[in-house]
């Protein structure tokens, strides 16, 4: 299929007041801190990560230390610091990287097998335990991080080491030796097509194809494998295992509903797009269309998270999305981002960069604390800290952001994610340029043989003014496809400060024709806030509306507000009136709203029941950014607020 | 202390048309149907329990099987067993029973100690596992149902056959030969405090009040036992155990609220009540009334349930009751009842009887379906069946009455309770009665030398007419005392037909002196549906009301109503209409109201999210009692409903 092909990373320069707090935060404290963690360098989170790999290279005498996918949390470092590399060169980091993967290729084994955990515990178990085992899971990201470096810097050598690795894989796994075998955990399917399309070798690409289409096929694989005179569990919670947890309870073909552990299944549905795209396979690209519609129209929390259920972080039915206990985790919605990238790449429809927006500009910032150094793994819409207590139900979601997990993935997944936004901005195509993303930026591209400069200025989601520039030296005729938000109701189009009266869209995208050898672009959108109502039919908020302004959803903090959260209700047909904070956080746009509060003081703490009336009292709402929430006094916080009938 | 007595349970014969539906199950149904079960007789649900007891015997070779605690099953049983009998002898249920002892005394080891677990495999680790073992647990129900057997029958064997274990037990646990060890599941307590209580001898009650007093000191024996030299760990989900679940996080005088796993709580609050009133102390009669008001007064719902938390089963902060995710557990409100009873007795305030009363008559009777043979463990106010799948963070709640489970506390929990339901009706003390419960029955007791005959009749809980009659062949002076509900906001009081104009109260019962020779008495309760509503600091129920009639909560079901019940709004302005239907579910009264419901069908099923208003339409609701829900078609379930603000 003929995919719209994004620009190289190392062509953009992000330069945007909203999104720059963030990102900057990757060079200048994510990736030392977790360099220091990942060398065991804080006293009270070791990670053992750097060590495990110093073991299995004979460095060092010792155990294996971490949970069996810790070899990831690297992987995904430096797949960060090459993304980070890309757009700002730094040796002295680069030379960092270098030793580490002598280091990386010193742990690798003769036959190109790489995998610490084995190693070091055994390597007569190898591939004895897909399921559980995540060899293959810390294999796709060896792959995607030995992509992400040569790219970035051209240098050779973990692209070697991981492509060793994967021509072991294709053996390993190919038809002829284990026509059965999968991954217990999608990822390796995502780095071997990246291999593919770094190296050219097709076998990697096949390979992904076969995993994918394994997958779920009866008998169950992860079933069988337990019957292996080596199998060996690892994870007690995976006892009385169902497929479904993994995507493998029926083959992927015939999936017409997201189910099982979020992150695996988006990072497979990722997957599928690719294959969907480079084998012109029409129907798995239908698949991947439906698994999409299911997620985002039934099983997606406003926020863009996934996951409704805190055990085994996993989606549950239709329309269930509890907001206080449920799972959304971060690593899930960056998943679904890269899922709805690529879904736009093959479609070209807006549609799936409305859900990317979404899950970047909530979800996913919300699981990093402006100090760079915090992170949450869940992230709910309604949290009361009383309650979130360990061994309960509830001890799943936390009310203040953690310094590090046991278990890693989220914050060097956030890392990478920041590091690479450049990269969900634009997708091109012969001579036509997609803007998906309102972010400042500059980057350039080659159109005929000819550097296309584009900018884009704006302080977009505060103020709905994009202003975009292109420059060429040649004149050179282009179409120019802005996407217009879901969520926009009306806006005004500018070329050359010329207001455009008819406007061409197509899917989803307002299209311009225009000469791109210089030429000023500006939109205006209508951003005010508004009110956001569910569907009916999610249980949890019948009678409560969100506020949003574009892709920000609002929330309610204790700090702004009083306790006891869930007893306010919002006046809707009331204004709310926003004001630009400069010293709120870094500057953000707050909303207030007049409502009503249920009075508790009528109430004796001591009287749980009774036949008394609630009375409700005029209140003041206060809301932020859903994203900024926990960066300061830790409290409450509610996304969805009761309705006020009148 | 001065504890008010209980009439022996044979003295009463309950023929209450609310009541005998349930307690007439327990012979006609839960006895012979669990029997079936203990022996696997069931295809399906084998409980392998008397095996266990034959091959502890040396009747039979095999292995254990079932649950460390499986030999509670069958003591729980012959307790039934013994209740059904005291009220009704059945000469081959004796026989069975018999004979059953005899193998429990076959399965005793010659220096008393009984249980079939460890027996069977290895008896050199008994008592090395105290936090999981169960041994004491099993114990303090063979203690229960050896006294409820001597109570019914007269016959000692199985009397001797606890006593042994007791003596043994004692032994073990003495300050000089084990100075710190408690049971990990408190129920021990109160069958050693049973047995002091039939057979006079203190030593029972000296260790009873021993495991009170040493649990939770420091350091914690559950964590120090681990480094015993024999120690094995029994449960998974109890890796890095926190001694608050069993209630063992700090000394017991110095608790304050309700926390841990809510069964050990309220069995350990009952025995803690026995010894206050035994030893007259009044400082553990204070941690009682201070652990009985932080549970009702902020950790229990409105059917009387208690635990809040899936996971472990266990109390979590004030204030947190969800809906649809909670625990409350049958067993844990069956606790809670024996509890209350037992601070009524002592302290003859008729507040306790409000939370007995509606704990028995709401979630300890959705326990059990009314086939006889199916059974909840947990008792949720909201359910939503698509909702309750495997492996997901509401696995627990179960839309559908169970046959039988692993772990078969509840099953024969129940049969107890109902069983030995004449207990809970009356107390007396000297030529003091006191009526509790309306239920109608008739009973005896012997006042001054004189027996003296009590009937109550009445529909109650459908109609608020009781008639009380007493009888005596003498003159005999007496008082007596007619709990008067909480909920109860006027009554009148007729005696002989002749309205009492003034009415003498006395810790929330009414008071009449009067020659008991023969006399009737009358009450007449309004017992008009009524609206409750929660503390607005219970954040769940903001913004819904409770529909109650006397004792018993109400709750719409999707058979009468439409799906998606939370999208219901009643109307508390207008009347709640309520009739009696004679064909539903043996008759139960019904009350319809009329409110609104949240229009879904203007949605698409496929919109999560919009700025589209939701519009409502009138709508008539159904209400029948939370007890008798799940017994007609399956489907939704909703106790607290949103309230229209007009």
């Amino acid at each position: 299929m003929d995919k719209l092909e994004l620009i190289p990373l190392k062509n953009t320069i992000i330069r945007d007041a909203f999104w720059n707090r963030y990102v900057d935060l990757v060079k200048e404290s994510i990736i030392p801190y977790q360099w220091s963690i990942l060398n065991d360098k804080m006293e009270d989170r070791k990670s053992h990560c750097i060590r495990n790999f110093k073991i299995a290279a004979g460095r060092l005498e010792g155990e294996y230390s971490g949970v069996v996918f810790q070899d990831s949390d690297l992987m995904k470092w430096i797949e960060a610091v090459a993304f980070s590399l890309a757009a700002q060169p730094d040796e002295e980091l680069e030379k960092t990287v270098d030793e580490l993967i002598d280091l990386i290729g010193e742990a690798q084994q003769e036959d190109g097998y790489l995998n610490t955990y084995y190693t070091i515990n055994g390597l007569e178990y190898r591939f004895t335990n897909l399921r559980e085992g995540h060899e293959l899971y810390c294999a796709g990201h060896l792959m995607e991080a030995a992509v992400a470096y040569y790219k970035a810097t051209g240098k050779r050598k973990l692209l070697d080491i991981a492509r060793r690795f994967a021509d072991l894989i294709c053996g390993e796994f190919s038809e002829e030796k284990n026509g059965r075998g999968y991954p217990g955990h999608q990822e390796v399917e995502i780095g071997l097509i990246k291999l593919y399309e770094a190296t050219g070798d097709r076998r990697y690409l096949d390979q992904a194809r076969l995993f994918i289409d394994r997958r779920g096929q009866k008998p169950n694989y992860f079933i069988e494998e337990m019957k292996g005179p080596k199998y060996r569990q690892i994870f007690n919670e995976l006892n009385e295992y169902d497929p479904i947890y993994s995507q493998s309870h029926i083959p992927v073909r015939e999936q017409v509903t997201a189910e099982g552990h979020a992150v695996r299944a988006v990072y497979m549905y990722s997957a599928m797009a690719d294959i969907a795209a480079e084998y012109d396979d029409n129907e798995l690209l239908d698949v991947c269309r439906k698994l999409w519609n299911n997620m985002v129209q039934r099983r997606m929390y406003i926020t863009g998270g996934i996951g409704s259920s805190g055990i085994l972080e996993r989606f549950t039915t239709d329309y269930d999305l509890p907001n206080n206990c449920n799972y959304s985790e971060t690593c899930a919605s960056i998943g679904l981002a890269l899922f709805g990238r690529r879904m736009a790449q093959i479609t070209g429809e807006s549609k799936y960069y409305d859900i990317v927006e979404k899950a970047l500009y909530n979800n996913v910032l919300a699981g990093l604390g402006m100090d760079g150094k915090s992170f949450f793994y869940v992230n709910p819409l309604e949290v009361w800290p009383d309650n979130c207590i360990p061994k309960t139900s509830k001890e799943h979601v936390k009310p203040v952001r953690q310094k590090w997990f046991g278990v890693a993935c989220c914050p060097p997944n956030i890392a990478r994610t920041l590091a690479s936004l450049g990269e969900y901005i634009y997708m091109h195509k012969n001579s036509s340029i997609w803007i998906n993303l309102f972010i400042s930026n500059r980057t350039h591209l080659v159109i005929d043989g000819k550097r296309v400069n584009i900018g884009i200025r704006t302080s977009f989601p505060y103020d709905g003014h994009v202003r975009i520039d292109t420059r060429c030296e040649a004149s050179i005729r282009g179409k120019l496809y802005v996407r217009i938000p879901d969520y926009i109701k009306k806006y005004g189009l500018y070329v050359d400060g010329e207001e455009m009266e008819s406007i061409k869209t197509d899917k989803g995208y307002c299209v311009l024709e225009l000469d791109l050898s210089d030429k000023i672009i500006e939109l205006e959108f209508d951003l005010k806030p508004r009110i956001v109502r569910s569907n009916p039919r999610v249980r949890e908020d019948i009678g409560k509306v969100a506020v949003m302004k574009g892709p920000v959803v609002y929330c309610m903090e204790e700090t702004d507000n009083e306790p006891n959260l869930p007893a306010y209700y919002i006046d809707t047909s009331s204004e709310l009136v926003e004001y630009y904070d400069n010293d709120l956080l870094g500057g953000a746009t707050v909303i207030k709203c007049i409502g009503k509060k249920a009075r508790q003081d009528d109430w004796s703490e001591d009287m749980l029941y009774s036949d008394m009336d609630v009375k409700h009292e005029d209140k003041v709402l206060t809301l932020i950014p859903y994203p900024y929430w926990g960066n300061r006094k830790h409290g409450e916080m509610l996304v969805w607020i009761k309705e006020y009938i009148k």
